[in-house]
C-alpha cells in the first residue's frame, strides 16, 4: 500500500508548500517608493520569518516521520488532515500578530494555534505508532517523543504568559523553534545509517 | 498506463490541496488587537471548518477510489475535472455563507454546490466502473454506492428546506459529513486486506 | 532520464492546478445575502467557466503529449515554461473580461492570450518532435497537428473580429474549446491500445 | 534514501510553482474596459516577466542540480528551505518595483532579494557537494561554479548602482538572467550523455 503513503506525503507536501507560500500574500506591497515605506512592515516581516521556520520544521519532521511509515489507514489520513487544518491557520494568525506589533492577545492566539498543531502532530505520531507497533522501527525511532511533549508544555505555559509578559511568550516560541532546528538525530540515526 | 493514473491523482491532489488552503485567504486579518476583533468572525470560521471537513472527505474518498483504478481514459479525465470544478467553488460559497451568518439563500447555494459536487463524484465513480467492469475489484468495492446516492437525495432535500428552516438544512449538511467520516469499510476491506 | 520528464510533468501539473484554482479568488464574495447579489456576477462566472474548460483542455493535451515523451532537454524545459507563462495570464484576462461584461477590448486581449498560449503549445510540441524525430511514436501521434494549426488561425481571426462583433469572437473561442473537447483519438489510439 | 530526495524535489517544485503563479495575483484587474486601462500596468507587467524568468531559471537549475543528487541530510533540507524563503519574497518585491515604475530603492531591494537567493543557492550547492564529495559526479558537474560566483558579484555591484543609475542596475539583472538562460552544458553534459 505504498501508493497510499505516497499520496499522503504528496498531499501534505502540497498543503504545507501552499501555506508557506501564501503567507507572502499577507506581505502587502508598501505604499511609497522609499525604504521608509518598508520599515513599518518590520513586525509583519519578523512574524512571517518565525512562521516560515515553524512550517519548515513541521515539513521536515513530517517528512522524517513519514519516511519510516509502511502503511496508513483511515484514522491516520484524518489525523494528518487535522494537523494540516491547524497549520493552515498559521498565515492568518501570523498576519494578525505582525500587524498588531506582537500585542498580547494575538501573541496568545498565535501560541494557541501552535499548541493545537503540536497536539495534532502528537496524535498523528501516536496513531502511526499504534498502527505499526511500538517495536517497529518507527516506534523505536519516535521513542519517548520528549521534544513533542515538552513543546506542548511550553506552548501551554506561553499562552497565559503572553498576557503578562508577551515578549517572554514570544521568546518561548523562538526557543521551541531552536530546539527543533537542532537536528533530530533519533529518527535519522536509526533509519538512515548510510 | 499507470503514469496516466498517477498524473490524474497528482493533479487532483494539487487542486484539492490548493482549494482547501486558499480558503484561509477568506479569513481576513481581524482589525484590532483584541479577542473581540476575532469573535465576529465566528460564523466565517465555522463555515470554514465545515468546508475543510467536506474537502477532506472528498480527498479521502477520491484517494480510496483511485487506489482501485487501473486505467483511465479521456471521459474519466473530464469527469474528474468536472468534480474539481464544483469543488473549486466551495471557498467562494463558504465565504459568502459565513459572512452572511448562515442566511437562508447562501445556505441554499452552498447546498447546491455540494449537490453538484456529489453528482459529479457519482458520475466519475460510474465512469470508472464502466471502464473497469462491474465485476472488477473497483466495481465490487463501490457496490450499490448507497452513501453516494443518499447524499444526493439529502442535499436535494436540504436546498428547499434552507428557505424555511435554514438551521435544519445546515444540520443535514453536517449529518452527511458525519456519515462520510465514519470510515467507508467497503473499499478499504476489499482492496487492502493487509 | 525519466526523472527529468516526471519533474517536468509534476511542475506543469502544479502550475496548471494553481492557475485553475486561483481563478476562484477572482470570484469576489457577493455583498448581500440574497441571490440578487449573485446575479450581477453571471458574466464573471461564465468567463470563469470558459477559462476552466480551456485550462482543462491544456492540462489534458499536455498530459497526453508528455505521456509519449521519452526525454527532455533545456530547450524543452523553456518551451514548457513559455507555455506556462501565457497560461498564467488567463486568470487575469478572465477576470477583466468578466467584470466588463465581455466588452470588445477585453475580449480581444483574452483572445490574444489564448493565441499566444496556442503558439507556445505549438512550439513545445515541435521542440518535442524535433528531439524525438518525426518517425518516433510521438512524431507520428502528433502528425500534421491540424487542430493546433487551425486553433492559431481561428484565434488570429477572432481578435480583430472582437472589435466589430464581440459575440462572434466569443463564439469562436467556444467553438475552439468544443473542437478540443471532442477527444483527440490520434495520440490516444497510437499510444494506448489497451 | 531516494524517497527523501524525491520529496525534497516535490516540495521545492510545489513552492516554486506556487510562487511563480501567485505573482499573477499581483496583476490587478484593470479598472475600465479599454486598452488604456491596461497600459499603466506596463511596468508591473515587465517586472512580472523578469521575475518569471528568474524563477524559471531557479527551477531549471535546481532541477538539474537535484538530478545529480544521491542522498540528502538535515542540513541540505534546511539549505533548501533557506533558498525557498528568499524566492518566496520575489512576488512581493516584484510588485513593489513594478508599481513604483522601477524607482531606485525598490530596484535596490529587488537586487538584494536576488543576491540573497543567489547566496542561498550557493550554500545549497556546496552543502550538496560536501555531502557527496568533490570527486562525485555532482562535485565534478558543479566544478568551479563560475556562474554562481559571478552572479553574486554582479548583484552586489548592482545594489549600490541602483541609487545612481537604476536602469544600469536593472540592465545587470537582465544580463545575469541572459547569462543563465544560455544552457548550462556543464551538468547536462556530464550527467546526461544520452
Amino acid at each position: 500500500m505504498a501508493m497510499t503513503k505516497n499520496r499522503l506525503e504528496a498531499f501534505s507536501d502540497g498543503v504545507i508548500a501552499i501555506i508557506i507560500t501564501i503567507m507572502v500574500l499577507e506581505l502587502k506591497t508598501p505604499e511609497g517608493e522609499t525604504i521608509e515605506a518598508v520599515l513599518p512592515m518590520a513586525h509583519v516581516f519578523l512574524s512571517y520569518v518565525l512562521s516560515f521556520v515553524f512550517l519548515g520544521i513541521y515539513w521536515n519532521n513530517h517528512h522524517h516521520m513519514l519516511h519510516a511509515v509502511q502503511k496508513v489507514n483511515g484514522s491516520i489520513l484524518w489525523a494528518n488532515l487535522h494537523l494540516l487544518f491547524w497549520l493552515s491557520l498559521i498565515p492568518w494568525v501570523t498576519s494578525w500578530m505582525g500587524e498588531n506589533h506582537f500585542a498580547s492577545q494575538p501573541v496568545a492566539i498565535y501560541g494557541a494555534v501552535l499548541l493545537m498543531a503540536a497536539i495534532s502532530y502528537y496524535i498523528l505520531a501516536h496513531a502511526l505508532v499504534n498502527h505499526h507497533g511500538v517495536e517497529s522501527s518507527l516506534g523505536r525511532a519516535l521513542g519517548s517523543d520528549f521534544k513533542g511533549k515538552i513543546s506542548v508544555v511550553l506552548y501551554a505555559l506561553a499562552i497565559p504568559l503572553s498576557f503578562a509578559l508577551r515578549w517572554a511568550a514570544l521568546g518561548i516560541y523562538i526557543g521551541v523553534a531552536i530546539m527543533w532546528l537542532v537536528p533530530d538525530r533519533r529518527i535519522e540515526k536509526i533509519l538512515s545509517p548510510d
